[in-house]
């Protein structure tokens, strides 16, 4: 009989609240260091849960003149007529219709917010934790999310400087397994969610190691624009836990910045790590000390625009086991995984190649450069789907050049944002890599597929740009 | 009725013979420059065949000590034990066994030999070529390939160096849809088949760039072992057709070399040009005078070890069609493709992962470079295939360290022939890019899946070496 | 800014409490009739929930002595020590573990309790409401459902005369995406989960016809065992909604009863009206009153044991458009739609034949029945399943025929539930139709394919039987 | 090096010639008969060859005046015209079209042509007989096949009696993966290429059964038409090979009809039985004998039109291996297999239902009845693709009304020879069987989802007809 007795929810282990400021609650942290306690600790084989803020929600330490959510403006009509009005209504503008002012302006030393540590029992360095990625779910009452480009000067992205990046974003709809945005209408998608960031936490060794390398690169980089790389850096750092104040110093100052992935996982922002995947990580500490945020309703393979996935607040399942001397049994170097039977099967696909040669910019040749060649596949695409794009009539030169800038923006968020495949073709064949970008075509209302009459255009809308109309 | 008269094959417009060496056939050329005239036209809607060399008959020019084909030893017992008695009777044992001289010897100023130009009558400089590749098969006779590890200074390979790589050899038998070896038994798979290098003629501009822009990295690595890139060189250019000398020469000293993809797609090794694909590529002549050649059974993604497809003979089956305007139309830089309904599905797949940090070398960090990070998905994958082979019981320390080093190499040559995936997981996340490679567990026998009791050995074998015991 | 205000959670138009009896809820019904007003009306383009009981409830009328959910004995090793012991405690055991007798006892004439219905402002009859099937969930503190065997006498299902049927259970834990059950250990499956029965409501004339036709095959068959077909039945009938009296009593009494698929959809049981697809409804009356219920986390095709599916409680979430003249536009008679691009992917199977000649049973020739061809198939696949069980140390003859038949038993569940695919193979060779039944091997711990040593036999435990030991 | 000696194809060990009569010829035999001696002998693991001269051909004994091939007319608006002059010209125009006069006349007595039977050295009754499909290819001098509407009085076919069938036919082209058709226009998709008919020699006992359940039905169905099945029958009967007359005569008398598929296999007609696919059958007889015949391009789930495949003539590649004692080990009644890992995917389906209600007929409730409810499904989709069918302007209500009837037979055709998928919904809940078929939308040229201004409507051209004209 069913009854409340016998029906127990999987218990969650941290909970969090998206509407308070992630430094301000428990079981957050962004640094990752071994003194970082567990917060929390499991059993092999329990089911849990664990709430994540995401990174939709560290704009909060800002103040709230821009708008993320279901209550801006439907219609991306209106939005178009608003910027024809803009020259004299952006003061009014700016504050009715969402804006990416919060894009332009996040604090980038705070992320990310990462749920954990969960600790496992019987975890032992050397082991393999093995994880079940069981669901990953937006909260209930927060069925929506976002996809933003971060400004040159502030984040940048993989085409800041070629675009010169100004700060835009599209606010994308979860409805159950899909992803719509008013930001890019005439496209639907089902969501590969997935967490951006999960790893276990590092030794002192491995941290050694990483803070060892990361600062021989940005010493040799030292002034670039954006960075290369993050040095360890107290200020921003957060662990919601009660520490001792010289345990919370040594983690500020020597923890590593979440933003690249590395050996224990992290940040690696593989599209696949999604609910139904079974991850192998190596453990490093006792008791392995998971964390994860960042949760992603969707992303593209190489998330183009940094902030690129579908940035949600929600909810991972996991279950946990543990193959003891797993390092050593299966060469763990980095994770290993098995990928869900349930990512989007969208059959049909148009693929974009590229080599590394910038024949997008100034035509140099690159020796056997894959990043280069992703780069020429993923321009190769956003040109081809400018073309898909109906411009609007404008009033003024200015404007249609700025619309042009947008319909760009819209294909690279796009790009960012939706189950695009990106494969390396080859990597021996001197001096160029080829590497290949595929779009499904069946995310699109529309036909794109390349046509005797070309292509037939669609209207794109308008994604959100900043308060004060620069683009 | 079913009649002689209305039962007529698709025509063969260019033949050629697997048996007789490149230079001395007509229809074969091996360098791309626009004033090698068409070899033959056809007309838009033309079902038609174009027979190819392939890269499995270069080796022909060598003489006759090496074997590759369908008469060399099945068993790799045998070939163990051959190894071990190898001090004695090396001689004896290199007139018997399959042996890896021809790849050591290859004399590569000769590849690739393409089949063509094909002209498509009414294709414009700017039009896109429509390319339906309908079919890519072996020659009923030549039901075989192979994959082959080049030797550090002779061609190189993805880890020449790492591995400082000595000759190597895997034979393939082709059944049907599938392939398998004898070097590396164990695994069958089905082919991705489709041709390694396609591509229209060059206009002499985007020759020139080529060579200019080629000319300049080769100037800036003048020493590099293997070579950067591959200046125009006169030695070993062949054109399979009557030409007058001056032409000839030209061709000879401008043609650019075929090794690298390009705008014009060109040796892109792309595994999913497979057949059931329709391209469109960019036409830069009159008639887009295309060319084929390089055919491979099957490969994976990244083509790691150079000759990393299964190399083979055969026929493909193209139709054509021009979309007039096409490279305005759809933005065309380099070609786009739909790819094929029947690439072999095989939905489990163990993925590794990879940074961009020479973690199995010298612990260099790089700057979001995709190729350092794909190196360490796939030196991490071809670790855990160790894992999973069983060493043989040896007489002498030294056997046993080339044994290993033998079980790298096959897992080396399996990466690059099998159907592996590799995707771009994140290329945003400074200063690392993060690259998979998945390997489909459904090509192996036994289970490679990780296991709480660790991996099952399987019998690996032994590829084919140097008759001179080189390892 | 993320806020309370800008994060609403869909709406959810019918709330239902699975701890309470269907009969004494709101917004419940288990009959179709035109007459029963909508419960709740939403508008096109609105996203809106619904959560169902399920069939999981419809048990609460019995007393508690049984048991379903997680509290019940994890281990099937204890129960079958438990088995063995039973004679002597049988008492004691059915108070203790799972039992069937709730499927023994079950109440027919009370199902199935559907949500709705939904009125969909504008639809008119002759419309086709599109119906976008965004989620199906189970309740958050539900986490599990059950699939079960009805016993001959009341219930029946496809093997009911065949196996003698006796009541059985499995009990499924939901984790994430995936099924996995104490009663049949070694299987996890990601849910193709569905709605088993969704549908729009009859006009008076579709009704008349439905009961005009149904009843003639139930005079045709008075007496068979199970019924043929359910004539409408005032008792059990419930619509959970204020009514006059007199409509009440009309809906009771010419009410088509819910058990079989029709014209406007209602019971198909169609594994791939899953999450993800898209439907479009015939609409008869005003609104279309779109009725939901009999939520399944998985089936496989055929639905094999009737109460076949993993039977849950949960929430749907919907979307719907309508379009106008819809039926008359594409010819509609039925539902037709576009599966999930998330369905789950298992690309091995392994397949099993069946021809219309009931070779298991009395070896009968029939005539071109495709029902006959899948039942051999479906016998097919037990017999080859029960190989793969390992079979317990018996103490005495009788307990060990019991465990063969048990065996049996747990084979014919999970060919139930897990998402077993089965195509008509063809149905034109007179006199024998072949249908196909197909297991994806993925869904198995062990490997299940065919080997020249024979099958490996795993622990397939038992499944839950009656509390008085009859099987 | 690649050289004649050791590039040798695999033995080719049945060849047949497909412009002779196949009574004609050596190693064919179109009964099954445990006294038909194998024709040849191969050893386990032996890749082999078998030539088939599959259904293209029995047409063969009829005089010429019906045309199947490629020198027909290429353009269905000329057929239409033709069609408009049709009284006074049809003398003319049947010498010129392609008529379906072949299809209407053909001699039902002589099917199926099979190549065999194969021994296979060692197997023995009761051992699993594994056969790989490794390929399955058209000649290459035959690049066509067709698909047929039998008439009503001769062969019949799913909707025989519904559409009162008269003769129609499809030829397909076959362009490397691809078929497409003049007499279907807009249409292409890679073949599902199988042979419908493989199977291993009964034994004299199993061919007892086979003949006494027939003969049972038979004799219950007397008058039949068409018959409900097919009694041995000596007229037509053909073993190639020098058999004593008694032997002869004891084949013919007692020889199984091919039409059926039954325990061994036989004409089961299941297109997933295609290249690449890995079968066990079970072994009757010494040696196995296996025979393989009627040889499919492609084929829908149910292959209604009963000559519903794209029947061509062409060759299968074969490898075996024994498994002693397989018919014990798997429980083996029928034959088990693994389905091909590059049967074609196209991911977007329409998907029409159907249940055991003749709605499209006389409304008749049929109980539980697969086989009715996969008609309707089957009627469903032709009623839907005709929605998507342009009607030519006509001179006469004749000609329109045959017109409507020739848009009806076209989607007949291309439902039995695409990839379409028929699924088992649900076989339980009484009284309704519910049966999907799903069209996969990526065959088509033009768009056929359903939209909101309903179906585009595409040329579907003409299929052949008979030369009389009579429809």
């Amino acid at each position: 009989m069913a009854t409340q007795a016998n029906s127990v929810p999987h218990p969650t282990v941290i909970k969090v609240d998206p509407f308070i400021p992630a430094d301000q609650q428990r079981g957050l942290h962004n640094r990752w260091h071994p003194d970082i306690p567990p917060f929390v600790t499991v059993k092999p084989g329990d089911v849990f849960k664990v709430e994540c803020v995401g990174e939709s929600t560290f704009f909060l330490v800002k103040s709230g003149q821009c708008v993320i959510g279901t209550e801006v403006v439907d219609d991306a009509g209106e939005m178009q007529i608003g910027l024809v009005l803009r020259l004299a209504t952006m003061t009014v503008l700016s504050s009715i219709f969402a804006a990416s002012d919060d894009i332009r302006d996040v604090d980038l030393s705070k992320v990310h917010n990462l749920s954990g540590p969960v600790a496992v029992e019987g975890a032992e360095p050397g082991d393999c934790l093995v994880v079940d990625i069981l669901d990953v779910v937006p909260f209930e009452k927060m069925p929506w999310g976002y996809t933003g480009i971060f400004e040159l000067e502030n984040g940048g992205g993989l085409f800041a400087r070629e675009f010169k990046s100004r700060a835009c974003k599209a606010i994308w709809d979860i409805h159950g397994i899909y992803a719509s945005s008013r930001h890019i209408p005439g496209v639907r998608f089902a969501g590969v969610s997935h967490p951006g960031l999960i790893g276990t936490a590092p030794s002192a060794e491995l941290l050694a190691t990483w803070n060892k390398r990361e600062g021989a690169l940005i010493e040799a980089h030292a002034n670039a624009v954006p960075p290369v790389a993050f040095a360890p850096n107290p200020t921003g750092a957060h662990v919601g836990q009660d520490l001792p104040d010289d345990v919370r110093e040594k983690i500020g100052k020597e923890g590593a910045r979440t933003i690249p992935g590395r050996e224990h996982g992290g940040n690696c922002d593989i599209k696949n790590l999604s609910r139904g995947s079974r991850c192998y990580f190596p453990v490093f500490v006792k008791g392995a000390n998971l964390s994860v945020g960042d949760l992603h309703f969707s992303q593209g393979d190489g998330e183009l625009s940094f902030c690129g996935a579908i940035e949600m607040a929600g909810i991972i399942t996991f279950k946990t086991s543990i193959i003891k001397g797993g390092v050593e049994k299966f060469a763990l170097k980095q994770p290993i995984f098995v990928p869900s039977p349930i990512d989007p099967l969208y059959s049909q696909k148009l693929v974009f190649e590229g080599i590394s040669v910038d024949y997008h910019g100034d035509g140099k040749q690159y020796n056997m450069d894959a990043t280069v060649a992703y780069k020429q596949a993923a321009l190769n695409a956003i040109a081809y789907l400018m073309k898909a794009m109906r411009k609007s009539i404008r009033f003024c030169l200015e404007l249609t050049i700025k619309h042009m800038r947008l319909a760009r923006e819209q294909a690279y968020l796009l790009l960012s944002a939706a189950p695009v495949e990106s494969h390396v073709g080859a990597v021996v064949d001197s001096p160029n890599a080829c590497v290949t970008l595929a779009i499904p075509t069946g995310i699109f209302d529309h036909d794109i597929m390349p046509k005797e009459e070309g292509l037939k255009k669609l209207d794109f809308g308008q994604c959100a740009i900043r308060s004060d109309g620069v683009l």
